[in-house]
């Protein structure tokens, strides 16, 4: 048994964030984790309102937001400004010493422009180089750090990088000092056998399972890079992960999909 | 003389932020000046871009921005956002540790909403209460502070709050601990006795004098908050007060006006 201290790691996505009173009901859950924590939020809607209303088509592919100029700066403006600073200011409201970050401040997570030899993503970068020492100085503060999806290259340049990816990366990278469970919350109660229904939450779920339910679609599009991190990130050492609600952030009882190897 | 370390506290006119080779320029300069140092930056016509393309019609009152809910939104999402973020990266890119903040993170700065018996200024703020302890901790490890002009009531309200009474306040809180020189650049070398002489520099502003020239109305409109916000800092304690092009941080014979009491 190593005595690493705990660290718990959240990562929500857009449609928490797109609901205000859900926003505000998981702010409050989370600020009542104790000891050191660290929360990773998605985009949400607004960014794709934004860049609508800016004459801006979105594109996709593999769940993935293809990203000219145009649609970064909406990135920026939305994820570093308008979503993390709210964010900031109400878990402020709720007694949480929280400070928001891009990739850039602090140089805390570096990353590179994603170079695929068919599809131009764009200003996407893929995470390269974490600020361990200065996240570890930081929670050691008391302070709560809270970061967008976007991260830059060390020369000036500002990508856009998946919230699932960080928030896996940052758990990697800090279980060698901390005991990490990394939660991804979202809007169900866990990885599902049949997406329809709410109640079929896969309680425990491991690379056999996952094989077997992705070569039966059970498991498909969104899920499987989600699913891909997750073993990552146990594979590389981060100690429990799971996936569901933020309702099992105060609820050890409640019902939740627990990532096992 | 007293035994304290030199801050140098800088802050930037939104003529400089809407240049981009004038900031890139700026950026460089600031990133070698030697020592504790800060930034904080206003907010330039972006800001006032965006809000018309969203159909807002911005207002003023005595040099302040009338901030209603929408105006504040787009304050955010430009200050925080756009500026903050890429400032913060091209710090980076000069091997500057910068860190962006907007007064929630850190509860940094904290603001109460504007109470004026006969304007309602909307979303404004006054500067309440600094967290000095976590700032002096920020910059003892080295790390290079980048402020925005929000702050937030601490009820998680976020609140636009002037740049230049941002940048006094900080210079006072911190003067109990560091030798503060407060610097504000601009795109002009100094307070002019003629506007449209960039030769007519004053080198050195006193009460006497600024009295004189406010009665002359040598001096008016956004350069009276600005002068009232140095002689303030200097009463409470801040050491040392210039204001001009930012030429002067690197070159000391640079011409610039040095307010003194």
């Amino acid at each position: 048994m190593e005595n690493k201290k705990p660290l718990t790691l959240v990562k929500i996505g857009g449609n928490i964030i797109d609901n205000l009173v859900e926003l505000s009901d998981f702010l409050s859950d989370f600020s009542k984790i104790e000891g050191y924590k660290i929360l990773v939020h998605g985009g949400g809607k607004s960014a794709t309102k934004l860049a609508e209303s800016m004459g801006l088509v979105p594109q996709m592919i593999d769940g993935r937001r293809i990203t000219d100029f145009a649609m970064l700066e909406v990135a920026v403006l939305i994820y570093a400004g308008q979503i993390n600073t709210n964010i900031v200011a109400q878990l402020q409201a709720n007694s949480t010493n929280a400070m928001g970050f891009s990739g850039a401040d602090g140089n805390l997570i570096q990353s590179d422009k994603r170079n695929h030899p068919t599809i131009n993503y764009g200003f996407v970068g893929d995470v390269n180089k974490l600020n361990t020492p200065l996240l570890e100085t930081l929670l050691l503060n008391n302070l709560v750090p809270v970061f967008c999806a976007i991260t830059h290259d060390g020369s000036g340049q500002l990508l856009n990088t998946n919230a699932d990816t960080i928030a896996s990366e940052l758990a990697i990278a800090l279980s060698e000092v901390f005991d990490v469970t990394l939660n991804y919350c979202f809007e169900k109660p866990g990885v599902l056998f049949d997406a329809e229904d709410d109640s079929s939450v896969i309680e425990n779920m491991n690379p056999e399972l996952y094989s077997k339910l992705k070569a039966q679609k059970a498991i498909h599009s969104g899920m499987i890079p989600k699913l891909d991190n997750c073993f990552n990130s146990l594979y590389k050492g981060v100690q429990k992960i799971k996936i569901g609600h933020h309702h099992m952030l105060q609820d050890a009882k409640s019902i939740c999909t627990n990532i096992k190897l």
